[in-house]
């Protein structure tokens, strides 16, 4: 059949294998569901000889992946090797060069030169599509893509890695500190053998600067991101959210006002009856709101096999389908270049915990450290006394600026009294 | 400009007029996202002299909506006008016909005619897009159709109406009888001074049959959706359920399996760490789950002009965009005639409240009108205890069959000591 939509796959990893079995599996359904059939007719991959449990032998083999994106005869390129740059950039731009559209699962590489891909796209006449980079099989890109394109977007939010959201909920259930879960977690494969792109925040960042760019119709700009990951989270502070009313979460969030853009990652004490706060274990979750549509929720798996191959197929149903629409939403040109806001001027409330000498005078000190600073304090809890331990002192503070906090924070480090780091958790209004 | 997209609206009630002012608001941002203008030609509603907060001044009047649908010079003609037949269905037959694509808010219409429509629309080689007439401006008609499209479909349940949640979420805050919230639900306009359609759950069953539809493949049909309302749910239940650790939601459940397809709409009591327990007020919330992408929630607003207005948009967007997806998923003439499930094929866990005169032997009768249909008895409560006044007894039961269940509860509803029909309500395992 000359209609076939043809397409080559580089990279047979987890997402790969689980992208051909998926096309197998489903390949009436997907032939009814867009009028012609998907066919892969070329792969590439590190190793040839492995077998991924589904067959290949119909589909031509290359050693070299951008040699398949720039020679096989195929409608599509679909990009599943990973990493921010190398051989996936390369299969990318010789893709869209060549004429074929482009469906990608990598974060890290369209958050650094997304911009700069989608331009190559529309100057190819193709489309780029990404919807298994974020939030896995949740179709979170389409929603915001198509489903609330009537809306001007003010806020997004989300939960966006799932290693960190396992992490977070197992150290609630079980009380046992971040190192312990997350060995653990990298034993249950739920976390790589080197975390950081997890735990410091990182990943969610990626994904965060690709929603922003799509919601607000700007330049994915990550460099602008603040990041902070979740390695400072400890189990008093957990015990604390809780006792307060909140969970620990690790967010992304993007908002645009007249200041410019914020986008920044952090863990956040939401609210417990917030919808994202029922969010567990690895799954992910968005919530995003527009105008005239008000807050939308979209919740589901944000990684595995199943659920990253179910958003690779989606965008090429809709390449099958004939549907084009511009890489972030609005023609590539048309992207606006945001002024970032910078994340002391932050504004919102905090959660702070010390650990301090209990002896007279040291509350007057901390009082004295934010009062100079206009920080008002909402609550106060001290547990316990010792004459001879350091005990837990946690404040809340009313909406203030970020750098007061960063301010009040830095002298009260000095205190003498106070005996480890203070530790700083933002409260996110939801 | 020849290339704007044109367009008709026909109903200016509250939705109609919403999605005037969206597209007159976000006119530049709409224009941007589609690469060409969205303009709305004509308009026809009952009262031409109706001030509605939008310049119409441009536009052409027509009284007769379905002359407008035959004769104005548009692409897309939109119906807001709702009822099952009547009106509605003229227009939308007239501007499918005439080879204008349909964009409706009418799960009613859907509901009985959707199949015709949707072969109507074929047989003209245009569309027809309906994402605001299931749960207001959340994408969900989208992420069955496209989102989910590498997925068979194994399930999908949801909360769709958001009157009946507005009312059950009340009764369990304030502790107040049906009656009287339905009462105060009409005045804030959330409930019809006819609530019917609403309360006895015939709106949410509308919307199942075309959700099933568009997950499954098969043919709408609503004449086969199982249906009951709320108006049977007492303040006893309610705390019932909350000792047991449910929540009542009205559900819609749709479920293809080899025995065929499952439709049913009724009062369930679902876990409260479900993430449907937590979806309040008039919010509504679907679940749907795929072989490969798992679970995946959708929740949002319901109703109103605004979210319903961006659902519409949203669909024109779609046209706009030269988008063209099968009415359900696939063509109709591949929409497969499923076999029913009958309800009292059903198999489910169950909760049954009785009013009961407290006399020696009652417990024993009840236990063997169970026992003769071998339904097996999970808990059985009973609080207080009266020599004068009937007191309540409540039971749930393991995993049986509807019909055992029904023959049950006919022989305890005729023992002497139950003094008030039993109720039932459906324990869902999520």
């Amino acid at each position: 059949m000359s209609d076939d939509l043809r397409i080559a796959v580089a990279g047979l990893g987890v997402v790969g294998a689980g992208t051909l079995a998926l096309l197998a599996e489903h390949a009436a359904l997907l032939q009814q569901r867009c009028g012609r059939r998907i066919v892969v007719r070329a792969i590439s991959a590190r190793n040839r000889e492995r077998d991924r449990g589904v067959d290949v032998s119909d589909m031509a083999w290359y050693d070299d992946a951008a040699a398949m994106a720039r020679e096989a005869d195929v409608d599509v390129v679909v990009e599943l090797i990973g990493g921010e740059d190398g051989p996936a950039k390369a299969v990318c731009e010789a893709a869209l060069t060549a004429g074929r559209h482009v469906v990608s699962a990598n974060k890290a590489m369209l958050a650094h030169h997304g911009g700069g891909l989608a331009r190559l796209a529309e100057d190819a006449g193709v489309g780029l599509f990404y919807e298994a980079a974020v939030a896995g099989g949740i179709p979170v890109v389409k929603a915001l893509r198509e489903g609330l394109a009537g809306n001007r977007i003010e806020r997004l939010y989300g939960i966006l890695n799932g290693t960190c959201n396992y992490i977070l909920t197992a150290m609630r259930d079980s009380g046992r500190r971040f190192d312990d879960v997350l060995a653990e977690a990298q034993k249950l494969g739920y976390a790589e053998a080197d975390p950081s792109t997890d735990v410091d925040g990182i990943d969610t960042a990626h994904k965060l600067a690709l929603l922003a760019s799509l919601a607000f119709g700007t330049d994915v700009d990550f460099a602008s991101v603040y990041v902070e990951g979740i390695r400072h989270i400890s189990p008093l502070d957990i015990v604390f959210s809780d006792e307060l009313g909140y969970r620990i979460k690790l967010l992304g969030v993007a908002r645009m006002s007249e200041g410019g853009l914020e986008q920044r990652v952090h863990p956040c004490m939401v609210p417990k009856d917030s919808p994202i706060a029922h969010v567990s274990g690895v799954f992910n979750a968005l919530v995003a709101s527009g105008d005239y549509v008000d807050d939308t929720v979209y919740e589901g798996r944000g990684a595995g096999a199943g659920p990253t191959a179910s958003a690779v197929v989606a965008d090429l149903v809709d390449i099958a389908r004939g549907c084009r629409t511009p890489t972030f939403g609005v023609p590539a040109a048309a992207l606006v270049k945001a002024q970032p806001v910078a994340m002391n001027r932050h504004r919102g409330a905090y959660y702070i915990r010390l650990m301090v000498k209990d002896q007279p005078g040291v509350i007057a000190d901390l009082a004295a450290a934010f009062g100079n600073e206009q920080v008002s304090i909402e609550s106060l809890l001290q547990h316990g006394q010792s004459p001879t331990e350091a005990v837990p002192v946690v404040l809340t503070t009313h909406q203030t600026e970020e750098d007061r906090m960063q301010r009040a924070m830095a002298v009260i480090g000095d205190i003498e009294a106070v005996v480890e780091a203070p530790r700083l958790i933002r409260i996110e209004a939801l």
